[in-house]
């Protein structure tokens, strides 16, 4: 049962939410990002920030938990929620960092569409978590683990694609080994995105 | 105990074998590949299509078990045991879809050692699953288990070795950038079939 | 609680214990290996020595959880536990096989620099793991949670600019390519420290 009746616990949904809203943050900011020519200082900063406050979520959440007796499902679950929320915003976290450690100048056509799929499937993340508190939500919910599923595939093809293009085109090394890391990365957080939305199918699944 | 008497919970052992059936196909499919010049998109398709079916009995053992009360061992145990042993497909998939993307032609001698070694490990992880069916079958399944870890330590050194080799002699950078991720990743599936053979050693041990 | 009056359990942390002084061993192992000219044949020995120590700690662990029915601490957090400590001397084990492999001669000033804040974030490590025998250990246990947590964040950056360092000044691809692995992984043990101690966090949390 979600334990409609217990007030208390709505708490815990609140937190979810304000994670994912984290999650959503770095996805938007880094396709604004990856739309620019130059990441500066400030952008790094701004994107670390955004990571920084979906951290200190996450550790409220385990921090609650710990201490608390009744939980709105199984302690196990709630930890693995918050691990692949939290994972989300980090990975997006060290793509802004790698990029401006390698010093990506310019705007890559590639990144732009990774950054298109990672902002609709994390966008799709917050439906599912925000879904999660009620029973009657669960056709939206479900509904949007199908899309999650849909942006990892359209993600492993996009990879694929861009790294034949990469290995073609590119002759300087050094570049390939940036990109073809940046790529990898980007293709990551549609893969934890996936990770998320089989825990949660899996939660709807034992309370039916 | 392993509930020998619950006729209904056979059938999560006959999806485990389905599941370990697939890692079975995926490495014999892919010693096969390696040895031919070249991978084609033909060869591609079906390795995905294994993988797929390999992925669609981890969610209707998922799935089940999310529905049912009584488990023929822990829960977070036929979690783990489902992830390894999708896990295992998954990452045979993937080292044969970067093959298509690099474009790696001819026969990587390196690469057959690995797919030789694979195919024994995978092997020797579908005894080990039968076998959990049934404490009499404790010896052979604890031998695999020791195979399997015998496996991976061959792997260790095979990876060090080509890895060594491929520093020493190849001098372009492209090259070693594809093979190096390939060889690791090929590693990677043998650490797994070991995660998995401990998975499996723990079970046995609870219910000793 | 700890149970400290069953004196039957204290051989788990006194394992505990074991595991962590190997971990400690290879790291300030590892310290001194960096500050020579090459590693030979013997050193990197050594090294496996050590990590196999380690995981013999590790399976006595495992196997006596699994004969136990009553055991200091959640299972599932003795699990995370034992396999974090046994990920932080397995990657400074994979870090001295790939110097060797990749032939790496000479001191780098940079992997100087990681081998010492490793040895300083699993030195907490080890206070940290000697401390949950007992509750009163609790602020010193917390201190050292708070340092690890900023020696990952030390090993964060230093990575940043080592790698913007290699990238920037280094032309040969190939050194490159092994340097930056190293220094990756160089980075993932203070990872895996920092997720030990949220464990610890989490188990004393749960009993306070």
């Amino acid at each position: 049962m979600f334990h409609n009746f217990l007030p208390k616990e709505y708490s815990f949904f609140d937190l979810f939410d304000k994670q994912a809203a984290c999650a959503v943050e770095a996805a938007a900011y880094f396709k604004d990002l990856v739309q620019r020519a130059n990441i500066d200082e400030a952008a790094y900063e701004k994107m670390h920030d955004i990571e920084h406050k979906g951290d200190d979520v996450a550790h409220d959440i385990i921090d609650k938990l710990d201490k608390s007796f009744i939980t709105p499902f199984d302690r196990e679950d709630i930890h693995a929620l918050v691990k692949e929320l939290d994972d989300v915003t980090d990975m997006i976290n060290t793509i802004v960092s790698r990029m401006k450690v390698y010093k990506i100048k310019g705007v890559d056509k590639n990144l732009v569409k990774f950054a298109d799929v990672i902002e609709e499937s994390v966008r799709s993340v917050s439906i599912v978590v925000k879904g999660m508190r009620n029973k009657k939500n669960a056709k939206v919910v479900f509904d949007s683990c199908i899309e999650i599923n849909r942006l990892e595939n359209v993600g492993d093809s996009l990879r694929d694609d861009v790294l034949a293009e990469l290995f073609e085109n590119e002759k300087d090394p050094i570049t390939v080994i940036k990109l073809k890391e940046i790529y990898q990365d980007a293709e990551t957080v549609l893969d934890i995105c996936e990770d998320l939305a089989h825990v949660v199918k899996s939660v709807l699944l034992k309370q039916a």
